[in-house]
């Protein structure tokens, strides 16, 4: 419904630069409410120019730091900035997250900068399907640039940074991460790599043992290189060759065809999911006496997936 | 069908004993073929019987000695034990984990004993698909203890680790990894904690930290309080405290209604899954023109997942 014009509705408040407003829209969406539907079919129209950016990376390799400095390179290049920290992780690890952000206030007092931690309130679902609206909602808000970080480099980050159009792995010296990156399958979403305190003085050897690593895939003709860029957070160094690379990997994007592709297949991903909650929410009253039939024996799960299914269609 | 009395079916054969039938029906269960079906359906009255072990832990904290330790007392005591080595990351490690799985193979010539490498083929609903399958196929065949060891600690590793009764959680000196623990969340899954490398100088460095971190949660009256055993799974100290904590927690699942809690809780989960599973293989054909509109910001992702539900009913 279109609210009068002398009464602008909290929507056109929120996207129309209300920072408050804006807070409590994405309060709605991390609290998956209902009312969460209508306002991203309302907003849907605004959606789509904006360049969402993964930043992620292993505890203590400097991920806050980085996005704060980075929010401060494309500021001082006049772009709106939203920054959207999601930690998938545990409660357990709430408070260093918060504690996290706190260094990021300086660019409080910016209104051209947002920024927003999500933390995973009950199960992972939750916050892989909060996640995508939020970036709608900033999107549609006018940020031209959406910063995603997460915490850790587990496969809820991987899942969390491939809602991104560009995803960015942060490493740093004597963390021995490129190997635990590598095992955490993150190597194969990056689509650039930045080694930070590269003031270190075994910062080279994490470039070289990337390297080595990396020599292992193909790069097929037209593809993208995942370049390595050094830098230090903590004194701006490198930040200039980290937004040269990223707008480097942006213009790829559009060119390849690749940006849609990879905005098709998050769509895909995205409808599945939904598709699933919708599902888990109308078997939910149904499926406890199944779960008991299956847990003593008497029926096989296969069977009682059938029967969740059938009467899903009610 | 029911073969005749003179030759035994595949199943039978697997099912009585025969190392290479079971093995060959492991392998439908990992490749996801259609067969299991009707395999779960026919050996589901035989199973019920088995106690699952999960053990989990980050790399080099000692998993695979460790289980072969623990396979070692478990059959000391006579009884027949199966191990199911999971790894849910990405194909990278793939070779190391093979590696580990040579140095348990003194038990290889032990009919009581059978071991198993699970790798994900492909994406992760497989693995977490094929292992409660895998676990029915060990349990009706007769082996009294199942042990899931998994490598690592992140969200993958606590989902396989949640299929278990008991889980038991790893850790060793010099690897920080109690801190690397309670990020990843596996500190709220753990059954026991078993600090390995106990003749390490800074073992009792990681039973305070552990202590420390531990005190936080509570316990209720009748409540399981997860307890540290210190042991060096290379020597065998501390396997029989080992093998005492992890027959008392089977004690307390049994007599408190745990047990059945949680199997109930896993049937939920797997009929849930399955459900999904069989969603997406029903509407792969039909999602990529809703997931095109959404992508383009035509149709919000909600509806689409709204129609893919209705056009799963055919």
């Amino acid at each position: 419904m279109a609210s009068p014009a002398h009464a602008p509705s909290e929507l056109d408040r929120a996207l129309n630069g209300d920072v408050r407003a804006l807070a409590r829209l994405l309060s709605l969406v991390e609290d998956g409410s209902p009312r969460i539907r209508e306002v991203i079919a309302d907003l849907l129209p605004r959606t789509g120019q904006a360049r969402i950016i993964g930043l992620t990376g292993a505890p203590g390799v400097g991920k806050s730091t980085m996005t704060g400095a980075l929010v401060g390179a494309f500021r001082a290049a006049g772009r709106r900035v939203a920054v959207l920290a999601v930690d998938p992780t545990s409660p357990f690890t709430g408070g260093a997250l918060l504690g996290d952000r706190i260094r990021m206030q300086e660019h409080a007092t910016d209104e051209a900068v947002f920024i927003r931690s999500m933390a995973s309130r009950g199960h992972l679902g939750g916050l892989a399907a909060a996640t995508p609206q939020a970036i709608r909602v900033l999107d549609a808000a006018g940020f031209e640039l959406i910063i995603i970080e997460t915490v850790g480099v587990g496969q809820a980050e991987v899942a969390i940074a491939s809602l991104a159009d560009s995803v960015a792995v942060l490493l740093a010296p004597g963390l021995g991460d490129a190997i635990q990156a590598a095992k955490a399958g993150i190597l194969e979403v990056a689509d650039l790599f930045v080694v930070n305190k590269a003031d270190k003085p075994d910062a080279q050897q994490v470039v070289r043992d990337l390297r080595n690593m990396l020599a292992l895939g193909t790069v097929e003709p037209g593809g993208w290189k995942p370049p390595i860029i050094t830098a230090t957070a903590t004194t701006g160094e490198g930040l200039a060759e980290l937004v040269t690379a990223l707008d480097a990997h942006w213009d790829w994007l559009c060119a390849s065809g690749e940006l849609k592709r990879r905005r098709h297949a998050r769509a895909r991903e995205e409808i599945t999911m939904l598709a699933f909650a919708a599902l888990r929410d109308r078997v939910t009253g149904n499926v406890d006496e199944l779960a008991a039939r299956v847990a003593d024996g008497t029926l096989d799960p296969f069977q009682a997936a059938e029967e969740v299914l059938a009467r899903g269609q009610d």
